[in-house]
């Protein structure tokens, strides 16, 4: 089933709400976990989330503009500064305390826009998830991507669990080659606090179009490729993959010289239950001073990419028809029903937590 | 909040259907309060108003034709009257009295269509709003407009009650120049028995770009700028508004030569309870010899209230979204929230009436 | 009204669920009574038809490919085979019993594919409808067509079952000239055991613009015109219809040679509540070994039809604005009532069926 839980996600966790680089001096809007957000950068520089709806007449503030006191509705003029309260109403001196929008906690780090929509009290900056990559350059240049894809966001993470979809959805691009040697790999997986992490193998196998193509390699080739993947419920899937050429002693050493390496960032922020944003960074850890061997990584991921949107939205689609339908769980899911496990450890955390006497 | 009765619109009152121009000799459907209508002018020249479904298959007679005893259904060619009766079944004598549609009381006058949706024997022409500009082309020359709008027909009247929105949504056109002049106008609200009637005065203020385009004056001229509204429930909204340069005593006498003047009907007739139909029509009462000056300003209009639907329309979302969430009253409110009472008056009124012994 | 019974439709019958032609040796969808079917022709030429859903993780098997042992889910590899059960998970030897998905029977048959939808035990083959003027394409040359209409099946049962439409949708193509003699056509109407069978007759009558441009005929020419039809519940409507000169005894003797004269297939098979495939094919009985003639005749009745659409498709919709509100029955409605009910009998008969003790 879609679902198990009552609600459809938990609250009380950092969502990466956007790219820091999408969030200029002007209303950016998004829904958010439903809510509809208004993000926007100060004359300082520090980004706000305000509830995106005039507290006067409902007006959507993302018709609005940036002014030195904060937002300002483009409605009748009123402005909200970062802490959603009301700062300015045209024409009357008194500004009542009710007059207000609700604001969210943001924090910029490592290229992230984070977002806090529950309870801003429990917002911990130090459960935010540590990214390093992102600031890293110089030995891994990257650039970002967002898909809007319509399906609920536990359906891109159930994506990510089973790579037994590679050698089908993707054989034009990360797929190809040896389709069931890449079924058959090995796979080790360990649930984690926040989730689950697991290690792929496959030894000796040809190695796929965008890393033959990445690394020069030819369908003579023989390497040993792994698949590095860790959920970090509820959103965020860190990935790193790679080969090198038999023989290079792969497995001991996956931080060698040479071969192919990719690093990839996945986050799938709900926007709504059954639609999400997508977001990934692809970074280059082969040829990190080639420039064209980034943006090529990127062209390949983004293509791969969509390549998996259509399976998604149709399934969102066939779940929405009969969400009660059974279905039946297959050796693949070896990662991927821990990662539900996870992600529904955390709602129901949060459903109980009223009733817990320690709390 | 947006509504605060159980019903959206009062019945028993005239509502204009359609510009008389817009029926002709064939059918012209236009759903009005939730309700489908077929409008026709026949052969005499007279507009009649149908149920826009045959009763004997439910098939919509906008598809069909005016034919000399009245409507044809384009389906099995039965023939309805402008009373709604059944007047002619192809291949059969004998005409049921229960084949027959619902028709509606129209009247044509001063270049309105005005109809009444609720029970027929309470429809008393003499109800019907007086607006004699339409009728002098010679003093008040204009055309009619017409728009589509995604939101509830009250928050168009919320948009006309409260101008001081004009400085921040129409800083363009007929907003721009000095901002919080225009928000610190003086305004004086009267109640009336049908709504509410406001004037709002800025003395010695800059004149906006569409006065100084009509009139001919620059950044340099000071006017006093007069806003005349009233609002005539449960839909419409009659504005005179003007300038004249300072020291011509605008105050005391509006109805000068020269300056700047013009006289405009709003009309917001509810489709669904979600969208209406935006009738208004631009008189120009400064150059009337002057067709050119009539064009621009009915151009200059027509941009303007563009720049109101992206409002609208996004506020009418963000209510559904949300629509309990509370909302904050200011001081610009004060002519808004009488309006919104006389039409909540009318709206009880019918709501308690059966239960009325006078009745 | 629209339904006058509990279910849209009986499920225990043969549907159209195709032209024979448009099933290939890939997956072909089709949504058919609410559920959503994929259709596809295996190695050995036997089309099979599916749930469209894998039993793993829903996804629609359309995304994936047609093997030699089933149809392949495009994403994790599951095969299904015809009769619905997974026989291959890739890297899993055991597959559970529960690994299956719905399948449907299914016949090919006179460039028909029938799919049952309802308890497979019930499916015999002996109740397909025989239509053998689909397998002589010598003596009855035809194409296929297939529109998508987004109305309920029976009221395009119904536009089939009152011809009296044709003289005012038609005006242009097969209903032109005479109207009021196409109207007072003389009507025979016969109750059968699955629906009903009418003939009418126009005797002396100007032949319609589709039958000149077929016949050589003129304005001038007068023949005598005939219209048999027979409803076949739930979905399937028999047309013969042509017409000889005067004074030939074409009421003697249809078949004989000259004259105008076609067959036509119609099927409407439900997609939803509100929509449904019309299957129709036209065949030329009137210049066979004329291929020309064939094609300007398909030509004709797609124009024809589409003339329909625009009527049952806005009748649906206003069902759908206000399905209770009473409709009239006329005179000639007397072939569609019994076809009406003949359905309705059908529905009934399966709703009852689990209390017959005789079952």
């Amino acid at each position: 089933m879609l679902v198990r839980t009552e609600k459809p996600w938990p609250l009380n966790a950092w969502y990466q709400a956007a790219w820091a680089s999408e969030i200029e001096d002007k209303p950016f809007a998004r829904t958010l976990l439903n809510e509809p957000v208004v993000l926007f950068r100060d004359a300082g520089g520090t980004v706000h989330a305000l509830e995106d709806r005039c507290c006067h007449r409902a007006t959507p503030l993302r018709l609005g503009e940036v002014v030195p006191e904060g937002l300002q509705c483009g409605y009748h003029g009123m402005v909200f500064a970062g802490d959603g309260k009301c700062v300015v109403i045209p024409g009357q001196d008194k500004i009542p305390p009710q007059a207000r929008v609700r604001s969210y906690p943001v924090v910029e780090r490592q290229e992230f826009i984070w977002i806090w929509m529950g309870d801003p009290d429990k917002a911990d900056e130090a459960q935010i998830i540590d990214y390093p990559w992102n600031d890293d350059h110089e030995n891994w240049p990257h650039k970002h991507g967002m898909y809007h894809v319509k399906c609920n966001y536990m359906l891109l993470i159930d994506n990510l669990m089973d790579l037994t979809h590679i050698p089908f959805i993707h054989r034009n691009t990360i797929g190809g080659g040896n389709q069931m040697g890449q079924v058959n790999a090995t796979m080790d997986v360990k649930k984690t606090d926040m989730g689950v992490h697991y290690i792929r193998w496959m030894e000796g196998i040809v190695p796929p179009p965008t890393y033959q193509k990445g690394a020069g390699w030819t369908n003579e080739t023989r390497v040993d490729r792994w698949q590095e993947f860790e959920y970090i419920a509820p959103t965020a899937v860190t990935q790193w993959t790679g080969a090198l050429e038999v023989g290079r002693g792969a497995k001991q050493e996956r931080t060698q010289k040479g071969g192919f390496s990719l690093r990839l960032w996945h986050c799938a922020t709900p926007e709504t239950e059954d639609s999400c944003f997508y977001f990934w960074t692809p970074a280059n850890g082969y040829k990190p001073e080639d420039a064209e061997a980034t943006e090529v990584l990127f062209q390949e991921i983004a293509t791969t990419f969509v390549e998996d949107l259509e399976f998604l939205e149709s399934q969102q689609a066939a779940y929405d028809r009969d969400p009660d339908a059974p279905l039946v769980d297959i050796k693949h899911d070896a990662a991927r029903l821990p990662a539900r496990r996870a992600v529904e450890r955390m709602i129901r955390a949060e459903e109980t937590r009223p009733a817990a006497a320690a709390e």
